[in-house]
């Protein structure tokens, strides 16, 4: 059997990489007598590459070599890749991709069409990297009732949040320490304004809860106004402040919460340890409890090393549909903003007394060196929405951030 | 399709509640019609217990009911669950299994019998309680050449030594503390000799590596002998001590090098942060780098959730084996204690002149409180052969304790 990979950037040329590297295991692996990269498609060209030879322009090609079973789409963005997988499952070839976006977006109707097609899209890479997470979701936890999936989900963000907290820089600065060494783009707006997190925990959503929901159905808040004073008082009251995207069971599993956003995490979370780039995913299950995934939620080859796997995983079972989907989420599925439910840190210009008339059970955060004339307090559990008009009344607020109980 | 659980004590039982709590989840998961507990195998009687009906003496009537597909073994031991668990899969019936005592001795056989009668032997349960790591490890990184396996695999182990190093607590007290809390047998051996964590990691080496290996044919190493002192230096260092369970593949696989032993972590690891009853698994792929699973490695219904997850794995591939399995292992591919290679932390009563006349490369360790007339240092990377050597010719030596590099 034959691959074919589209779009020969990092991770595509990565997953070239891993299947030369390790290619009598995988050949094994993958029950086939052989398992062999043929072609590359890429606009452009690659002189001296290794690859050099696989490298063509025209997609019909892949499409119509009936040796090639497995096709790999590492192009990213939403087209023309979208239009050249539904070709290729069309085609009868399966399909793997690392690319979030089109699984965010498009996962229920090319899972659709894989079925129909009798063929595997699969897309362990798009979430997390290289860390093991959907096929444990799927087939590990089968026997749980998922309550809620959560994690640290892009990397960069971590990365800026670890040294705002580790070495107390600033936001800006760190932000430019990311971009020099790469792990942020020059427009950094998909990590630092969380939509790429946002992709990843729809996907993880559509996974554990049956239904797709979409990137735009819920709110979204990145780290750009966490200041150097947030994280003080993260640390005065025995934790961190990391980017947390979840999708949690609500109502009996009727609707879920959905939510990107940086939150308090308390310092014996396991979250609270995840530093750097690092990724870290947190499923809990009506029986199971808690279980965290931890590992290099992006790079070259801990990605590619997702994507070879899936490959592996369709050459093996050619004749096997993975079974996996979900189904459109009815109207009001996912809660509106103001049904959430969590504790809040608070930081406000009112004094002591005003905040505890509104909120009795608030917990009092300072710490020396915090900016004087305000408050900070954590909240009870509370409806955001109650929240929002509790606040409103006492008036005088600075941010807010949702304090997790994992 | 029905089941049956022989053994109905904590993991037995707990199987039953999740069978029952997440029932329709569970069939529907299943692609069954039905999924029903019919028989559970004990010699006790349960008396006012839910499930009294079911419970039966005799294991024939298991055996030649046709309308069982799926058994689950929780009795735990190797006798009689090895003759049952052989009757049950030469009869037709996949077998699912919590028992790492069997899959450590005898997996290599039961897998073979599994695929000679087209059925299923799994043990998802065996290692890590409720974490998926069996098959993250067969699937999920199959296109990583398995670099080493390493873990925190012993949850009453991990409490005490978190006790000791938390509330500076003794071995001895702490022992107490998880015996009265019900996380130690009154006769803790088998969890604080490491015999537990080493059954454990033969199970992952099995799997990471593709041989057989017996949990008599290294040098296993439990925690009596951790001191108050050896916390403070780790302290000092900058970490802690965990008992380590790890799988090292060596010579470019040609040998594996296991042990199970105390070991100091830098506390930047991840698994410097898992504390309490906890476990957590570091895999180590050759694209993947770092993979850590984390969560609950026993108790009942984490247990019980990975044995149902299984026993939906068997239901829904009734018509095919899940593809794993090892073979035996050629003489001397466990490399023998002396070739283990790692940094040690040595304390000795020599002093630090002789030290360093010996280690060059020493670095030295001290803390407030430190024993008086000691010294203590980690070594660089050296053959542990080649250590004993030197510590002998040393002299004074009071206790070594291997350093990991994750």
């Amino acid at each position: 059997m034959n691959v074919a990979i589209m779009g020969y950037g990092t991770v595509g040329s990565g997953v070239a990489e891993v299947l030369k590297k390790n290619h009598e295991h995988i050949v094994k692996k993958s029950l086939q007598e052989s398992l062999d990269l043929k072609y590359i498609l890429d606009l452009r060209d690659f002189p001296g590459d290794p690859n050099e030879k696989l490298v063509i322009k025209d997609f019909n090609t892949i499409l119509n070599d009936e040796t090639v079973g497995v096709v790999v789409e590492t192009m990213g963005g939403l087209r023309p890749a979208f239009e050249f997988v539904s070709a290729c499952l069309k085609a009868g070839k399966s399909v793997v991709t690392s690319n979030k976006e089109l699984v965010a977006a498009k996962g229920l109707e090319l899972l659709a069409l894989a079925e129909e097609n009798n063929v595997n899209f699969l897309f362990e890479a798009s979430v997390g990297g290289g860390i093991p997470i959907i096929r444990p979701i799927i087939q590990c936890l089968s026997a749980n009732e998922i309550e809620e999936v959560a994690g640290i989900l892009n990397g960069t963000t971590n990365y800026i949040l670890t040294k705002m907290f580790m070495q107390g820089t600033a936001y800006e600065d760190a932000l430019a320490d990311a971009q020099r060494l790469g792990y942020a783009e020059r427009d950094p707006s998909a990590d630092v304004d969380g939509i790429d997190a946002c992709r990843k925990i729809c996907i993880l959503a559509d996974l554990c809860f049956g239904r797709e929901v979409k990137p735009d159905s819920f709110r979204v808040e990145g780290i750009r106004n966490i200041t150097s004073a947030d994280v003080g008082y993260a640390r005065a009251w025995g934790g961190v402040i990391k980017l947390i995207a979840s999708a949690k069971s609500e109502n009996g599993g009727s609707n879920i919460s959905l939510r990107v956003s940086p939150a308090f995490i308390s310092g014996d979370s396991q979250l609270a340890c995840v530093n750097d780039v690092f990724n870290a995913i947190l499923v809990r299950g009506n029986a199971l409890g808690d279980v965290v995934f931890y590992g290099r939620g992006a790079g070259k080859l801990p990605t590619a090393s997702a994507v070879v796997a899936d490959v592996i995983d369709c050459a093996r079972h050619s004749e096997r549909r993975k079974p996996f989907g979900w189904s459109d989420a009815p109207d009001g599925f996912v809660l509106g903003e103001g049904e959430f439910t969590s504790r809040f840190f608070v930081r406000t210009q009112s004094v002591k007394e005003s905040v505890l008339s509104a909120f009795a059970d608030a917990e009092f955060i300072t710490f020396d060196g915090a900016p004087a004339d305000e408050t900070a307090f954590v909240t009870g559990m509370i409806k955001k929405q109650e929240l929002d008009e509790k606040l409103a009344a006492l008036g005088g607020v600075k941010s807010v951030i949702r304090v997790t109980d994992y």
